[in-house]
């Protein structure tokens, strides 16, 4: 369903272009100190306007409508509110009976019966990454807490195959085209332990979460698939001293499941956006023909240039509820 | 934690060198045939022997301890239980203070405080996936039910790099060293509409079961890692007539988090065993000195060899949870 | 925390005296005509402004943020919002430092480290009741599809001990002090085999739902704290025909932990309205000392009064999700 | 389902006539000293034996199949199985067609299709109570740990109306009828805040496992039922020292859903044991016509007998989890 996490949980709720995106956090700790312009630097990260990315505008302020109270967290869920201001619901309303390749459209007509909100793919929109991105600063509240703060650090890697992005990114605009891409993500300051053997591994976690943000199409850890075609002598990282620090980070600091305490290091690929200026074909459900069509609406050519702050909210997101689970087990016999 | 699923759920537990390992299969639909001999074909898949995996014999006899009545399901949760016999806990007890590089050995001193059972890995062992294989077949059942069966099938891509896998696996003999490798999956005959927006898409759930399988340290769908390289017009798969199938299966048949009915097709990338014949080097807890050492007991060269079994296990959990959290989704209003 | 139910999942957020208070639907089926205008008559009936309830005045008018399209459900997650209009917070501010016995003032402020929001209770709110009322109403749609409908009436058994509740209030208008109460609530039309053994009994998850609700203290089902004094030959209910309907529902339409088709059928007794006329004692915390205080704010003098429409709400919620678990598990092979 | 618990997790599998019952305790912190032998006490206090209660002899023996090594938890899940010996599956299969009142039998057919295990009731037996207990006394070993120490102690208010239960045994005997009962707990020592407002409320939470216990139909916390005929005035608890200590205790030690410090004190009611000694009507399946029929098989006269250890199991089970949660939810920024 809609909702992550055991201890720290998101539920997200909204539409693209209905009144708007929001999504409540249960189980936060209180006392942080929290205002809504502490959500401006992550949401500006995240917003379109740069070469690539999609013409829409919105606002994107952030209404803390509960959890909240003389700036700091209540221990009550927060909800976090943001309204749709520039909707253009008639561009989506005529191409209804066009599903658009990539896009949920087909998918959710036949999921909900043809109850689906389908204005720009309704509740499967990429929009609701921005109330992902808010909840991930407040988890990034609760990682930073103490002396040893948890940072988290995602970048791209290549788009378009090109390690240099700006390329990347001409390649398709030259092709008049959209593109995919790799994002790297980095956690430090981990401690070793978070995670569960099997269902709850960090790996199991973490993948789950970030198969959440839309155009994901895959996870790698350490090493990656890279380690199909390495020996053990070569992949096994071996541990040097008595904090577990380890001389390569092969295992992308996630041994059986748990933190290890190196960097948690994991890359995803970003597909490229299903929405391309290119002509493509599909099927029209109601002349029940193959047609030639183009995708109208403002889209992101290369979608994973906003990926990197929504992938370190996910990360975010995953963690704290490991730390927050963590700090719950105390063990009060004396050690063997 | 130790459970996995919503409706179809399972609950592993045990260890290498303890007693045995088990399973608990709740929400299992009652009337299901249902004999221990069900289980022998698909745990033979899964039995060393053969060139490349451990010596270590084990009869691997499933004892059904519950939920089963006059070789039937009775709805009632089913406990599958199998007994450990050929253990060499000595084997393990003499390394307690040196931790083996890419095992769980010292991230589960930390997390329990040097309570864990560490002979063998403790629960931390490749043997759990013998329950889960067994939980696998039983959702298989359910996968098969009906008309029209969903079917699924792991096999090795590739060991060391080679798709002539016997060829990889001479690589490693030669080099006496352990070698990675990368299993595909494909499950076909699934409905289109199966799986959430978001936090429950196919792709996390998928993700989050496989990832409990030990040594799997990357998972993509379809296109996968390629997507990063193609552009929209490439990637997106045109519908081609009303079952929504597709002229191509880049997306690995989940769109918007939901099956389209197309084949689900995904590929993992399995690490080279740990417990590798080459000498290494680790961290002697009690010298506090980096030592070389050698690892002994019984272990696979490529336990990828063993994993596509394993894999289609909880990918029938996964998808047998699915199938009937869809079943009770019923549109019971006039369509628009 | 703050969610419940496994397929029909509800999720309550806000304060009494901020900006509002809200709920999410998630696992709502698509297609189910829905506007604001039918959530009013269940709302009426929990509004105060009758002898014996509130004056503070609240418009209390459903704002559905996500979830429907069209004026029907979607099959995404159902976000409805109360926007608080008259509040006064002044007025708690001042009795800050003196926590009313009854309320969760002091227990509130223990476990949130001082960060709770204080105004009327925060979170801690009868008010909350309201987002809860209107799940109830979606819930009841569910209920009421098909052929044979699921109905479900509460109603006021005695106040102050008076079967004619306006005798009882009148005692205390009297006494000038709040009083308590008992509600019974009946479900008919329910279909046999709803609910699990154990852990996921009827019992168990209708109390849990039930002691969601402020001031409950009390349940039982059927004869409940009767069966006490009786023999098991005037307890059971003897079968009489093939629908399962039995002679007497000693019950209450429970066994085994499931319905058995009979009505559900259950009372809760509800405290006396913390908030009494009468002067009371406490601790002045910043004084240390035990002082006479009165309560001031505007308060139920029987907060049972406004108990049975909250009381359907969450029973048709835990009944919704029931209905909607059951109709995942098609028996598909002959019976034997 | 068969699971209870968010951090310390229990889940049930066995049946009255199968191999044997068990349970899964996962989540419980590593380090606590174990072995079988800790469980004899509390296992013999639900033993049969005594007057009015079933004459069927289980040795009972735990057996610790996972989660311990070298007598300590591990961390990993425990599982504790208990082998059934004494089984009369003949007595059952015999009365297959007729359904016994007060039982299981029926509404188990009903929802399993015919496929239940009908012997003794199959999975719904008061058998699954033995692994409860076994669980509890590993509950009750973490409300113990530290220096003030969490104790849980059920005892037999009422037998038949009589609060000398002897004599309300006597009665029943008498009758040669089978008789209910009411059965008190209190825990003290509790730290105040555990719990959550609303659904998680800790009257929520032990009324959920509560009417896990077969035969328990009815709760009370604190005043409970007399709570309806009492002014707010006189069920208001004074606070009367920074302990949060209250002089009189109606709320039974929860307000707002949070213990606050005082006694937990609540009270259930034990219908009487479905298997009376005197004949009964029921329905003839196989016929279809009300018929006499006398029960067949061992059973207890009065199961409130053996109720109060398994109260306090259950109780323990969700204070456990209770103060694992909460030991996971530091305040960590200076207090307002």
């Amino acid at each position: 369903m809609n909702s992550l996490g055991r201890i720290f949980r998101v539920s997200i709720f909204g539409e693209s272009h209905g009144p708007g995106v929001g999504i409540i956090v249960d189980g936060c700790p209180a006392g942080i100190p929290l205002a809504e312009e502490d959500f401006l630097p992550d949401i500006a990260r995240r917003k379109p306007g740069a070469k690539g990315t999609t013409p829409r505008q919105e606002a994107d302020m952030p209404i803390i409508q509960s959890g909240v109270f003389q700036q700091h967290t209540t221990g009550s869920p927060i909800m976090i509110w943001f309204e749709n201001q520039n909707t253009r619901s008639a561009d989506y309303e005529k191409q209804r009976d066009i599903p658009r390749p990539g896009h949920a459209d087909w998918v959710a007509r036949i999921k909900y019966g043809g109850y689906e909100d389908y204005r720009g793919g309704g509740h499967f929109s990429g929009r609701l990454t921005l109330p992902l991105v808010a909840a991930g600063v407040i988890a990034k509240k609760i990682l930073h807490q103490g002396d040893a703060p948890i940072d988290i650090q995602a970048r791209i890697m290549e788009i378009g195959g090109e390690t240099d992005w700006e390329k990347g990114l001409e390649k398709a605009i030259a092709a008049k085209d959209s593109i995919g891409g790799i994002v790297e993500c980095v956690a430090t300051g981990l401690p070793a332990g978070l995670g569960e053997p099997f269902f709850d591994s960090v790996e199991s976690l973490i993948a789950h979460a970030v198969f959440a943000i839309p155009a994901i199409k895959g996870i790698e850890f350490g090493a990656g698939f890279r380690a199909a075609r390495m020996f053990g002598s070569e992949h096994n990282d071996p541990i040097i001293d008595k904090s577990g620090k380890t001389a390569t980070n092969h295992a992308g600091g996630v041994v059986g499941g748990l933190t290890n305490g190196n960097p948690l290091v994991f890359r995803v690929v970003v597909k490229p956006t299903s929405s391309t200026p290119k002509t493509q074909h599909t099927l029209n459900l109601r002349s029940g023909e193959v047609e030639p069509f183009s995708v109208k609406g403002r889209h992101d050519l290369c979608i994973a240039l906003r990926v990197p702050v929504v992938l370190e909210a996910v990360t975010a997101i995953v963690l704290a509820d490991l730390l927050l689970i963590a700090q719950q087990r105390p063990v009060c016999w004396p050690a063997p």
